[in-house]
C-alpha cells in the first residue's frame, strides 16, 4: 500500500469538516476551519494542514476552543469593526468580519478589523489573500502563546507573532508576504521534534538561554527572533496590535496552542485594509507590475509567496498527503477526538 | 582645545537652521528639519544628527531637494490625508499632515497620512513618537534609495526601508520601535567608511554578492536584509506602503540619498494612526504597563527605544558633539553649502 494518498481540495475539506464535527464543533465553524486546512494543503503548507487538524479537534473536544461559539460583529466607528470570537475558532470569527471590512475600507479608504478573544488562526496569508483578491491592500497581525524570549531574556514571552501583507495584482494571484517574527514558526520545531530531526543553527535557545540544535530542548527554551532585537521589536509591535488593541490576552498571558491545559488562549488578530485606488489612483497595478518585474530581472530572485503559487499549480490535479496523516484524520472523522468526554 | 563641544538643544536647532537657510532653504522648511536634527543629537542618534546635516544642505544647494517647496495637504477620504511634498524636505511635509491626522484618527478610529514626492525623513521614531504623545498608536514606513538586493539577487533594489511603531504610555515617554529592514541602516556603513572601520560579519555583500567586511566594497554592493528573505519581505511591504500607495518613486527608481546626481529621489512615507481608546477602551494603558512590566522581569531585558530615553536623560544638561562636526556646520552656517552655484 502506498505511503501517499492523493486527494482533491474538496475531499480534504469534507474530511476535515467531518473530523471537526465529530470532535464537538458546529457545522458552520467546522466548515470555516476545514476550508483553511484544505487551502494549506493545496498551497504546500502541510505544517498547518491536515497534520495540524487533530490539534484543532483535540482543543474543541477538551474545551480549549469553543467549537459552538457564535462570533459577534460590532461597529466601533466609521472605519473600525470588531468581532468577539467568544473563545471560538478564529476562522469563522474573521470570516464574519471580512466582507464588512472590504465595504468599510472602500468607503473610508482605510479600515480595521479587530478580532478578539480568539484562537490560533493558522496561515495569515490565507486571509490577506482573500482581501487582496477583493482589490485591497491588507496588513494582518496575530499573537500567539509564548515562544520568543525578550531581547536579553531567556524565558518565552511573545508568540511567534506573525505579520502578513497582501497586495492585489492585475490578472494574477495576489502578492502575499506571511512571516513570523521568529526565525521559524513554532510548528516547524514541533515538526522537527516529531521527525526526530536536529534543528539548524540559529533557530532556538534552550531553557538556560544557550543556543541549541535539539528540538526537545528548544521546546523547553525559546525560539530566536529574526535579526535579534529587530525580530523582538516586531513581535512587540504585533502583540500590541493583535492583542492590546483587540482586548485579548497578551502572548505572555495566553495558554499554550500546543496542549489542553489552561483554558482558552484568548489571543487576537488585527487586520488593516487600504484601498489602493484611492491612495494611488488607477495605475497602481501597472506601477506595481513594473516594480515586481524589475525585482525579478535576475532569474534567481524569488518573490515572497512564489513557492505557495507553485505548489498550488502543482496540486491542481490532486494533493498528495502522507497516508498516515489521512488515516489519523479519518479516525477522528469516525470517532471524534480521543479527548472527548466518555459517554 | 577640546575635541568635544557641549551645546543645548536650542543651540543645535538654531545652528542647523542657519546652515540650512544659508544653503538655500526657506526659514519654515529649515526650522522643521533643524528640530529633527537637534532631537537626533539629544536622543543619541548622532548618525542622523549634525553630522548628517551637511548632506541635507548640499542637497538643497544642488537642487536634489527643493528647499523652498511648499507641501500641499489634500483630503482623499474621511480617513485618508495626502501631502505632496513637491520634492521638498520630508519634515515640513509630514509636519503639515500630522495634526490633521490626529483629528481624523480620533474621529474614525483609524486614519492614514500618505506623504509623496518626498525626500529622506531621517528618524521615523521622531514622528511616531509625536503621534504617540497625542495618545495614538502609530505605524510608519518610509522608502529610500536602493541598498538591499532582492532575495537571491546581487544588486541593490530596495531601500533600507524602515518601519517604526509608536505607542502612548501613561505618564511616561511613548514606546518607540524604529528599525530598518536591513541588518543596519546605510548611514552606519557610511559612518564605518568615514572612520576607516571594518564592518561586522553579516552586514553586507559586495557587488558580486559575496559577504564582505569592507565598507567601501559594501557601498558598491548591497546591505543584507534582517533574517534573509524575511527582511526582504519587510522591505517589499514598506516599498508598497511608502512608495506604491503614496504615488512616489519605488526604491529602485529613486536617485541616491548620498550624492547630488539624478535629481530629486521622490520617495515617500506612509503613516497609519489608530486610537487605542476606541479599540481597547480606557484600560489600554494599564494593560500595556502590565505587559511591559512583565517583559522586564529579567533585569537584562531592554525594550526598544530604551537607549534613546537614556541618552535623552543624559543630555538634559547639554549635548556633547565632536568639535569637528560643529565646526563644519558652523562653516555651512556662515558660507552655505559649497555646492551652491557661484554668485
Amino acid at each position: 500500500m502506498s505511503d501517499i494518498r492523493t486527494l482533491t481540495f474538496d475531499e480534504i475539506e469534507a474530511l476535515a469538516t467531518k473530523a471537526l464535527i465529530a470532535s464537538n464543533v458546529s457545522a458552520q465553524n467546522a466548515s470555516a476551519v476545514a476550508r483553511s486546512i484544505a487551502a494549506a494543503e493545496r498551497d504546500g503548507q502541510a505544517i498547518v494542514g491536515l497534520s495540524y487538524l487533530p490539534t484543532y479537534c483535540d482543543h474543541a473536544a477538551c474545551g480549549k476552543v469553543d467549537g459552538h461559539a457564535r462570533p459577534r460583529l460590532e461597529t466601533l466607528s466609521a472605519a473600525v469593526l470588531r468581532v468577539d470570537a467568544g473563545t471560538g475558532f478564529a476562522h469563522p470569527a474573521i470570516a464574519l468580519g471580512l466582507h464588512p471590512l472590504t465595504e468599510v475600507a472602500r468607503q473610508c479608504g482605510i479600515a480595521a478589523l479587530s478580532v478578539g478573544n480568539s484562537y490560533a488562526c493558522g496561515s495569515l496569508g490565507y486571509f490577506v489573500e482573500e482581501l487582496a483578491g477583493q482589490g485591497l491592500v491588507a496588513l494582518m497581525t496575530a499573537n500567539a502563546s509564548p515562544s520568543i524570549a525578550p531581547f536579553g531574556g531567556k524565558t518565552p514571552f511573545f508568540g511567534t507573532n506573525p505579520l502578513a501583507f497582501g497586495v492585489p495584482r492585475e490578472g494574477r494571484e495576489p502578492l502575499v508576504v506571511d512571516q513570523s517574527s521568529s526565525v521559524v514558526a513554532k510548528v516547524a520545531v514541533i515538526d522537527a521534534y516529531n521527525r526526530g530531526a536536529a534543528l539548524p543553527d540559529g533557530w532556538a535557545i534552550d531553557a538556560n538561554g544557550v543556543p541549541t540544535n535539539d528540538a526537545a530542548a528548544a521546546m523547553e527554551g525559546s525560539l530566536l527572533p529574526i535579526g535579534g532585537y529587530k525580530g523582538f521589536g516586531l513581535a512587540l509591535m504585533v502583540d500590541i496590535l493583535a492583542a492590546g488593541l483587540t482586548r485579548s490576552h497578551w502572548s505572555f498571558e495566553a495558554s499554550s496552542f500546543g496542549d489542553c491545559e489552561g483554558g482558552p488562549p484568548r489571543t487576537g488578530q488585527m487586520i488593516i485594509a487600504l484601498d489602493p485606488k484611492l491612495f494611488a489612483g488607477a495605475d497602481f497595478s501597472a506601477r506595481l507590475e513594473e516594480m515586481l518585474g524589475a525585482a525579478q530581472e535576475t532569474p534567481a530572485v524569488r518573490l515572497p509567496g512564489d513557492r505557495r503559487l507553485e505548489a498550488r499549480k502543482k496540486h491542481r490535479e490532486g494533493i498528495s498527503v502522507p497516508a498516515a496523516v489521512v488515516e489519523t484524520v479519518e479516525r477522528y472523522a469516525r470517532e471524534g477526538s480521543p479527548k472527548l468526554p466518555k459517554q
